[in-house]
């Protein structure tokens, strides 16, 4: 399967495919074999036309007849978003959110594995978060180079992210996940997404705010 | 200032509202009292013609040689968004998740308060989750009305997160904020917002995967 470079995919379609694999994953839990673009569109609100578009930037993968194969397509994208292997990812931030992250099984079902915890806390470095034990920022360097590791989450606060996400990229890191709110820089080559949670709740209070339906008049 | 109607503005412009607050909060906190449309955009990597083009949605904000004044467009991007008041929140699920979503204090100082934590766990009822008394699910419809709560959390686990999500909207609630890894059906005038921790990661391994730059080839 030929891979085009990630900037001629547009992000949305990226995105899509993160989905779309979710829905195969349910489809085969629920020991579907085949499923159509029609199909698979439909369980996300989309047009079949979207689901063969987003998949041709990366290949032919449906049948004539039959259409996709659960399994097939499933080990297609997990290849093309690169979850077919095991990412090792490392954590800076051992607060609340950091410690959430850090038991969420969601990851590692999906090819991540949380390697190491870190925080520059003094009062923290060296006690427990779920099975790792929380290290200093001084040894992010080597830990994340030993372990092999890419992708970092940033789970600090706002004023301390940037520092923290410079730290990452000189350790090697290469994909940041942040969730700090905060903007944040990056040099080229990177990559960043960065998770608001209030930002996801403002989104959803301009729309209620705006959209009193009958049964908010009550 | 006159509001569109929410689904005449685009998506996109939405979300950046958010930034664009983010960055003015940011401004303020540094005594800058106004800000050009071409400054707000470059601390964001936007065009000014952007940033003047997404505010136009709702109303002329800007000042001829002198630019936004800071704090009227933090108000104003407030107004707009609905988080000049302040919204009750309910979250169902008082996993590790909903713990730290429960201490996020980012929520908080954006115009979100948490008013109650559910489970429908027994052996969590009654337990405390920082401030709150876990309560039983059956108690959700009562505390929503008594409390006028519009937003909800789900912070359950995919099986039961459509069930939640049915019984948030039972109660009243009219926009959701969804972290369970499932897509999840919602009524006509109810907003969804979902965010699936592990599609970050697997946007992030995307581009790592297909873009090796020099440093990762050592």
């Amino acid at each position: 399967m030929d891979q085009p470079r990630p900037d001629s995919v547009p992000d949305p379609a990226v995105r899509r495919l993160s989905l779309y694999l979710r829905q195969l994953e349910s489809f085969k839990k629920k020991d579907r074999r085949t499923i159509s673009s029609k199909q698979l569109g439909e369980s996300l609100g989309l047009t079949d036309a979207q689901v063969r578009k987003d998949l041709a930037y990366f290949g032919q993968f449906g049948h004539p007849g039959i259409g996709y194969r659960v399994d097939d397509l499933i080990g297609q994208v997990r290849h093309i978003l690169g979850t077919d292997k095991t990412w090792n990812v490392v954590m800076v931030g051992a607060g609340n959110l950091g410690r959430a992250l850090s038991a969420y099984r969601g990851f590692s079902s999906k090819g991540f594995k949380l390697v190491a915890v870190f925080d520059n806390d003094p009062s923290k470095v060296g006690k427990k978060l779920g099975p790792f034990s929380i290290q200093p920022l001084s040894e992010l360097e080597t830990t994340a180079h030993k372990q092999s590791v890419r992708l970092g989450i940033v789970a600090v606060p706002a004023d301390n992210a940037q520092e923290v996400a410079d730290q990452l990229v000189a350790a090697g890191v290469r994909g940041l996940l942040n969730f700090a709110p905060v903007s944040l820089t990056v040099p080229r080559g990177v990559a960043l997404n960065s998770v608001d949670l209030a930002v996801q709740l403002e989104q959803l209070s301009f729309q209620v705010n705006l959209s009193p339906g009958p049964e908010s008049r009550r």
